[in-house]
C-alpha cells in the first residue's frame, strides 16, 4: 500500500468550498505516484453558500462534508473520526472554503482561528513529523497554527503581510513551483493565487507532491 | 488564440451532474495544449439532486448551470446562447449528469432522447466537421444522435449492448486509451466506466485530447 494521505476538503467549489481544479490536480499527482488517499472534512454547515454566477450568498445551507463528498465520489470520512497517526501526510487544497470553513481567515484575516478538528489533525501531524501540503490560500492555516513556519501564497502582498503578522514567514513563489520548509515539513504552492488556468494549477500540484515525497 | 472548445457541463458531481475528476482531467489536458475553453450548460433544473454519502435523492432542486459554474469557476454560458460555428470542437465529460440532464439514458436506456439544446450543438458541430470528444457514459449521446458512429464506454456489456441497439457501434477500450471514429470525427474514452482513480482518468483524458488534436 502506498503512503497514506489525509486529504482535507472544505466543500465543493472555490467561492464557498474547496477549489475543484486544485483538489483534482493534487489527486492526480498523488494517485499517479501511488499514494493512498482518504478524503476527510468537518461535518458542519458551510459558512456561506454562493451563487457562482452572481457571487450572491444564497439563502441555503449546505454541509461541508456532503459537498466535499462530490469531489470524493461519496467516499469521505468526518474529520473527528480520523487520527493523524493513521496517515503519513496531510494535504489541504485551497478555495475560499479553506478560509471560511477550515479557518475564518477570509473574515478575520490575521486574527483568524482554525476549526478545532482541523487544528487537532494538523497539530498531531506536525508533532509527529508528518509532512503537510497546502495550496492557494490554505497555507494560512499552518501559518496560523505554527509560528515560524515558511509558506507561500504566491506573491500577493496583502495576504503575505497577514501571514507575517501571524508569526509565519512568507516566501514568494512562481505558479509552477512550491516552497518547502524542510525543518517544519510543510510544502505550499500558489495554485489559483497566481494560476491563469488548470494546467498551471496542475504543474504546481505536481511540484508540491514531488516535494512532499522527498520529506517522507 | 488556441482552438476553441465548447466544454459541456451537466452539474457538479458524478451522481447527479458532471464527474468532477473527468472534467478537470480533460481541462488540464486541453489547457496544457493551449485550447481556449468555454464552459456551457443547459439552464434548467437537474433531474435529481443526490446525497453523495447515502445515495438518497434530496428534496432539493439544483440548477445544472449554477452547479456547473462550480467547475467553471463562475465563467459559464447557457447552451442556448452559443453556436457551434463559434467553436472548433465540443467536449463532454461524463458523470450521471450526462445521462440524466444532457439526455435521459440513465432512465430510458436505448430509448433515450437528448436535450434539444445539446442535440442542436452536437448536430451543428458534426454537420460542420467539428470533432466531438466524450468521456465515460457521455458517449451514449453521440451514439443516440448519429447512427453508425463508433464509440467506447470501456467494456461494460450491458451499456455496450444499448449503444448498439441505438444504431451505433461499440468498441472495447482500455482505461488509458481512446477510440477514434475518424470518419465521424468522434473520440471517446472510458474514464470512470473503468478507472480506479484520478490518475487513470487523467491518462485517458490526455489520450482523448491527443486524438482530438489530430482531427483538427
Amino acid at each position: 500500500m502506498g503512503k497514506r494521505v489525509a486529504f482535507v476538503l472544505s466543500g465543493c467549489g472555490h467561492k464557498d468550498g474547496t477549489e475543484i481544479h486544485e483538489a483534482v490536480s493534487a489527486l492526480i499527482a498523488l494517485d499517479s505516484k501511488g499514494f493512498d488517499i482518504t478524503f476527510v472534512a468537518p461535518d458542519k454547515d458551510q459558512t456561506v453558500t454562493k451563487n457562482f454566477l452572481t457571487d450572491e450568498s444564497l439563502d441555503e445551507t449546505r454541509k461541508v462534508l456532503l459537498e466535499g463528498a462530490r469531489i470524493a465520489r461519496g467516499d469521505i470520512k468526518t474529520l473527528d473520526s480520523i487520527k493523524a497517526e493513521d496517515y503519513d501526510l496531510v494535504v489541504l487544497p485551497g478555495g475560499f472554503g479553506a478560509a471560511l470553513n477550515l479557518c475564518d481567515f477570509a473574515i478575520k484575516g490575521e486574527n483568524c482561528t482554525v476549526d478545532p478538528e482541523v487544528r487537532n489533525l494538523l497539530e498531531e501531524a506536525k508533532n509527529n513529523g508528518k509532512p503537510i501540503g497546502a495550496m492557494c490560500i490554505a497555507p494560512v492555516i499552518p501559518a496560523r497554527l505554527f509560528p515560524g513556519v515558511t509558506v507561500t501564497i504566491g506573491n500577493d502582498a496583502a495576504t503575505a503581510s497577514k501571514i507575517e503578522q501571524m508569526g509565519a514567514r512568507h516566501r514568494s513563489c512562481p505558479v509552477d513551483d512550491a516552497v518547502t520548509d524542510e525543518q517544519n515539513r510543510i510544502v505550499t504552492t500558489p495554485a489559483y493565487m497566481l494560476a491563469r488556468g488548470p494546467a498551471e494549477v496542475y504543474n504546481g500540484a505536481v511540484r508540491m507532491v514531488e516535494e512532499l515525497e522527498k520529506l517522507l
